[in-house]
């Protein structure tokens, strides 16, 4: 199955201790397509100002990902500015241009309305909405969010995830949705609004997924060299729904591999700026790290 | 093997979110002992006051823990009072009384000497070398250490470190300790100092365990109900280090069974306070709580 994921496309600027990059091709949507795409084809809704140049429309269109709902409208395209420290887990945000996103109106072309799996990537919650009513039978809605939705239009965000099968968010947005501290009855809060699996990203502490029944976990891989973590939640996304869409499985099983598989892909991201690790990345990479989270995380059973 | 441990027996006063202790019994060594004593039987090296009752001498002798190396003196036992927000993560510390802690020597009793398997628990480095060095001929020797003695005798825990074959610190002092943010390349500076392998408590986030060649993670089992945290960190190693000297294998496979086991004991005692989990636990539970963990972190390999 293929995906039709909603989101931005964006150039940003980011720095980290260890160099920095102006301009460079980011977004959520960007970052969940590209990582999406070495599982299988993707369908790309959002848009971008007259500023964006061929170069990155040719690398995405390179890597099976049909262009034909990215709008080019004038203007300039969306800009983010942001700054990590030592501790990588979090960015400060010094400035958000929205620019042409400030009136995107997701129109589906006319075959993106048969998507059987959908991916909401962190845009206002009234325009995901909009976008599951353009979609016929969907099989599968997977959805992001923020905390400046969840605090600013939490209403129109609860009518979303009721549309919701997997939510995938990050730890403190899993507390600030639920109101709840404790992470296992926060989950249970969250699901009780719609969606039957939570998953909470924790940034180099890895993933918790929540179903109704049950709980996996994975530590995320250490690395030694952490560039830019700008992109991880959504390569990771893309990982996981790419997987899960890619075998059209959706079984707690298979949930569980698509988890080891998204955290593969953001392990891979974070090597380097923007997309540039995800641009030389080849598939025997990946079934090479999916090994070593196996060999990271096994231990035996009872004697 | 029976574990040779040397630490803190202390009464602490702690407030968490959800409830309070006064004079409760706590300190690392009876924690670890505690925790330990479901494995293996254990020596007690530690000193308390006149006011210690026999009540909680009591419990412990009834736990399979020798306690002719708990020197009584005159005066009040070591105190603690601590305090935790709803992040249960991190303690504040509102009074240390050291009271006859401040006077300790280890003296180990002569059978004591001949101990295969040693845990030295957070008190000052120089102690832990003195004990080191009291021991004929340890098989394996794992240690603790802390913020203050890092800060403060950094010389003499590196002397100490040289005769330590597992070091087991949080991940907040493994970065202190080598003075490096990225957590694998301060753990390879730390095996340098002498341990043959490093293990990175992390809290509700788990575990991760480096040796010279290879690398292991568990995550924490997320828990509904957390009481208080005090002792979870001596409980680990409790669980973790009884587990090798019960079977007398410290391979590399055993490593991570016993890290499972440690977060297993850990993830009962933050249930209630005090040793109050402990007191009430039986083995079957134990058991069941270890094939949660394999429950909880099970994937399939690649097709």
């Amino acid at each position: 199955m293929e995906i039709l994921v909603v989101g931005s496309v964006a150039f940003d600027s980011v720095e980290t201790p260890f160099g920095q990059g102006t301009d460079i091709l980011g977004g959520s949507a960007t970052y969940f397509s590209t990582s999406a795409s070495f599982f299988t084809g993707v369908q790309l809704v959002a848009v971008v100002g007259e500023d964006f140049p061929a170069e990155h429309r040719d690398f995405l269109a390179s890597r099976n990902i049909d262009l034909s709902g990215l709008q080019v409208v004038p203007g300039r395209t969306f800009r983010w500015k942001g700054r990590y420290g030592y501790d990588l887990n979090e960015a400060q945000t010094l400035e958000t241009q929205l620019n042409v996103f400030e009136g995107f109106q997701p129109n589906l072309p006319g075959k993106f309305r048969d998507a059987e799996v959908v991916f909401l990537a962190n845009i206002d919650p009234e325009l995901q909405l909009e976008v599951v009513r353009q979609v016929r039978r969907p099989r599968v809605i997977a959805c992001d969010t923020m905390n400046f939705w969840i605090a600013g239009k939490r209403e129109a965000l609860v009518r979303t995830l009721r549309e919701v099968d997997i939510l995938i968010i990050n730890e403190g947005e899993t507390r600030q949705l639920a109101n709840e501290p404790n992470l296992v009855k926060a989950a249970r809060a969250i699901l009780a609004l719609g969606p039957h699996t939570l998953v909470v990203k924790r940034g180099e502490y890895g993933v918790l997924v929540f179903g109704e029944h049950n709980v996996f976990s994975i530590p995320a891989y250490p690395l030694e060299e952490v560039f830019d973590p700008t992109g991880a939640g959504d390569t990771f996304a893309g990982g996981f729904v790419g997987y899960l869409a890619a075998t059209g499985n959706f079984s707690e099983a298979a949930i569980r591999k698509a988890t080891v598989f998204g955290s593969v892909m953001a392990s891979f991201t974070v090597e380097d700026f923007s997309l540039d690790r995800l641009r030389r990345l080849a598939w025997p990479e990946i079934e090479e790290r999916f090994r070593m989270f196996q060999a990271l995380t096994a231990f035996e059973g009872l004697d």
